[in-house]
C-alpha cells in the first residue's frame, strides 16, 4: 500500500503522525486539509511531499464545481500558492506543484483539466515507486543472504510514494529470497527510526532490532553488523548530507572495515556545490528538551538549558564505500563516476 | 549542599527522580522508606550508593526504641540484610552497609552503637567527598584555560556524595578560574546527561550545552570540542566499562584527534580481570520502547519491536589517553603504570 494516493476524488495517507500509536488512513478533500496535513507531517519526506505536491493541484480542481474554465485556472493557481506556503524549505513539495499545475494549465475544458491534473500527480507517485523498485533491485546486489544491515532515520514507504530509497535496497534483497536483518538507530531527537521504521519493517515481516544511537558503536565492535546503509537528502561533490547522526555512524563504519552505503536517487546530488556551500538547519530546542513532541508534559531536560539541534551532518565522501542510485551503484572516485554514470 | 546526608536522625536526599521537573529534599525516617528511596532511584551512583548503605544503618539504630543493645543489634542485623537485597547488583550499597554495621556491632550500649553509626556513616560519605576533591584537582592541570570539553551521563554531585568524578575535574578545573564550557551527551536511553548533568552544571553556573548522543560525531568533525572526560563503572586490565555511548565517543575523539580521559577513584578498577570476564547488563526493552519512564502513554516505537539495551559498553584502554585517579594521573603504558600509582 501507498503512503499517499489518490481515491473517489481525494487524497488520502497514512497519517504519520499517528504512528506508531495507531495505523489510520487520512483523507483529504480539499487543499486546506492537506494543505493542514503537510505542516503537520502526516506526510514527510522529500519524495512523498512531491507527490503530495501533484495531489494538492488535483484537489484544488475537484473540491469544487466552477461556472468555467477560467474560474477554474485561477482557482488552482490560488491554491497552488497556498499550497506551496504550507512547507516553504520542501523543494519537492514545489516541483510536485509546478509540474501538474503547468500541465492542468493546457487543458481546454473541466472535465480535461480535471483529467490531466489526476493523470500527472498519479504519473509522480508511480515514478518515485518505480524509480525506488529500480534502485532497490540495483543496490539489492551490494546486500549477502545472511547479512545484519544498519540504519538510521526512516529511508522506507512512509518517506517515499513507496519501497523507499535506503530502506528499498533491504526490501528488494529480502524480495530476492535473502535473509537480512535490520538494526535500526532510534534516530534522535524525533525518533524516525523507532517510530516509523520499525514499524514499516515489522509490517513486511522483516526482522528489525531497535537500538539507541549510542550503541552503534558497541553492536559495530561486537561484530553484530555486516553493512551499514542510509539515505541522503543532499549529494554534493565532497560530502552526503544527511539526518544528524549519520557521520557518525560513517566514522564507526570506517573505524570497524564495515562497507558504509548510501541509497539516493538522481534528483539528490547537488553535484555543483560543495560542504561548506550548504547551511545546515537547527531545530528547535524544544526537540532536547521533551522527550517526545507527543507529551511535551515530561521534561527530559531543564526548560531552559542550552542546546544544539542540528538536523543535518555531512559525510565525507571518502567515508562512502559506494553509492545506489537508479542509473547503477556509483564507486570512487566519485568525481569522475558521479558525472559519467549520472550524466551530469 | 550534598546529595545525601544525615540530618535529625534522619537521612536526607535530592531526589532524582524528581529532577529536572522539580528539585525536592526526600527525608526517610525508617530502613524501609530509605529502601524504597533506593529501589525507585531517588538515590543513584556507586559512591552515594555507598553513603546511602552507611546511612541505612545509622537509621536502623534510630527508627525506634530499644530494651537492650541485644535487640538493637539484632534488628540493625535484620534490617541491613533487607537493605541489601534493595539494588542486588550494586556492590557499593553492600560496602557502605557492611562497614557500618561491623563497626555499630562493636558498640556496648545503645547510646555508643548510635554515636558510631552515624559517625561511620558519615565518614563514607567525607571520605568520597574527599577523594572526589583531590581526583579534581588533579584532573584539572588536563583543562586548559577555554577548553570546551564533552562528557556522558552524570559523573557529578549526584553520582556521588558531592563533586563528582569527571565532573569532579571540570568542576575543580572551574574552581581554578579556568573558563570551561561543557556539551553533555544526553545519555539515551534513560538520558541521565539532559536530566542531571545539565541541571547540576547549570545550578554551579558552568556553561553548559546539549546535544544528543548522534550529535557527537558532528561537533568533533565542526572543532567544537578540545577534550572528552567519562567516568568508569569498572576498569579492568583492557578495558573501561562506562555507560553505553562511551565506546562511540572513544572511537570518535580518536578519528579526531582529541584526548579521551577517564576519571575514577581507586575502587573501581578490578585490575585482575579482563574485558571478557565482564557480563554487561541489558535493560528492559521498555527503556527504548517508551519515550521516558515518566511517560509509558506515550510509545516511540511499536510495543512489541525487538530491542537490544545494554547498560554499559567496553572502553579499550588503547582509546583512554590518560585515567585521573585520586593517586595521580595514570598514563599509558597501564600495564605497568596502573599497578604502580595505584599500589595494587
Amino acid at each position: 500500500m501507498r503512503t499517499i494516493f489518490w481515491e473517489e476524488n481525494a487524497v488520502k495517507m497514512i497519517d504519520q503522525t499517528k504512528l506508531p500509536d495507531s495505523f489510520e488512513i487520512l483523507t483529504c478533500k480539499t487543499v486546506e486539509e492537506l494543505g493542514e496535513a503537510i505542516k503537520r507531517l502526516s506526510v514527510r519526506g522529500a519524495p512523498a511531499l512531491e507527490a503530495a505536491g501533484g495531489y494538492g493541484v488535483a484537489l484544488a480542481v475537484h473540491e469544487r464545481s466552477f461556472s468555467s474554465t477560467d474560474e477554474l485556472k485561477e482557482h488552482i493557481r490560488k491554491r497552488a500558492e497556498y499550497l506551496a506556503s504550507t512547507r516553504p524549505t520542501a523543494v519537492n513539495l514545489f516541483v510536485g506543484i509546478e509540474r501538474v499545475l503547468k500541465k492542468a494549465l493546457e487543458g481546454e475544458s473541466i472535465e480535461e483539466i480535471r483529467e490531466i491534473a489526476v493523470r500527472e500527480a498519479n504519473r509522480i507517485a508511480d515514478e518515485d515507486v518505480e524509480r525506488n523498485m529500480k534502485m532497490g533491485e540495483i543496490g539489492a546486489e551490494l546486500l549477502e543472504d545472511g547479512d545484519v544491515v544498519m540504519t538510521i532515520c526512516n529511508t522506507g514507504r512512509l518517506a517515499t510514494v513507496d519501497w523507499g530509497t535506503a530502506l528499498g535496497v533491504i526490501r528488494s534483497a529480502v524480495k530476492q529470497g535473502k535473509n537480512i536483518r535490520v538494526i535500526a538507530c532510534e534516530t534522535r531527537p524525533l525518533n524516525q527510526g523507532s517510530r516509523l521504521t520499525t514499524w514499516e519493517l515489522m509490517q513486511d515481516g522483516i526482522d528489525v532490532t531497535l537500538i539507541t544511537d549510542s550503541m552503534a558503536g558497541m553492536v559495530m565492535q561486537r561484530g553484530m553488523v555486516d553493512k551499514v546503509i542510509v539515505g541522503a537528502d543532499r549529494i554534493v561533490r565532497d560530502a552526503v548530507f544527511n539526518k544528524i547522526g549519520t557521520y557518525t555512524l560513517s566514522v564507526l563504519a570506517k573505524a570497524h572495515g564495515i562497507p558504509f552505503y548510501v541509497a539516493a536517487p538522481k534528483t539528490t546530488f547537488d553535484w555543483g556545490k560543495e560542504a561548506k556551500d550548504v547551511t545546515i538547519e537547527e531545530r528547535s530546542r524544544e526537540e532536547l528538551v521533551y522527550c517526545h513532541i507527543k507529551c511535551r508534559n515530561s521534561l527530559i531536560a531543564p526548560r531552559d538549558v542550552k542546546v544544539f539541534n542540528p538536523a543535518f551532518d555531512a559525510t565525507p565522501l571518502e567515508n562512502v564505500t559506494a553509492i545506489v542510485t537508479e542509473y547503477g551503484i556509483i564507486y570512487p572516485p566519485y568525481e569522475k563516476s558521479v558525472p559519467e554514470i549520472l550524466r551530469l
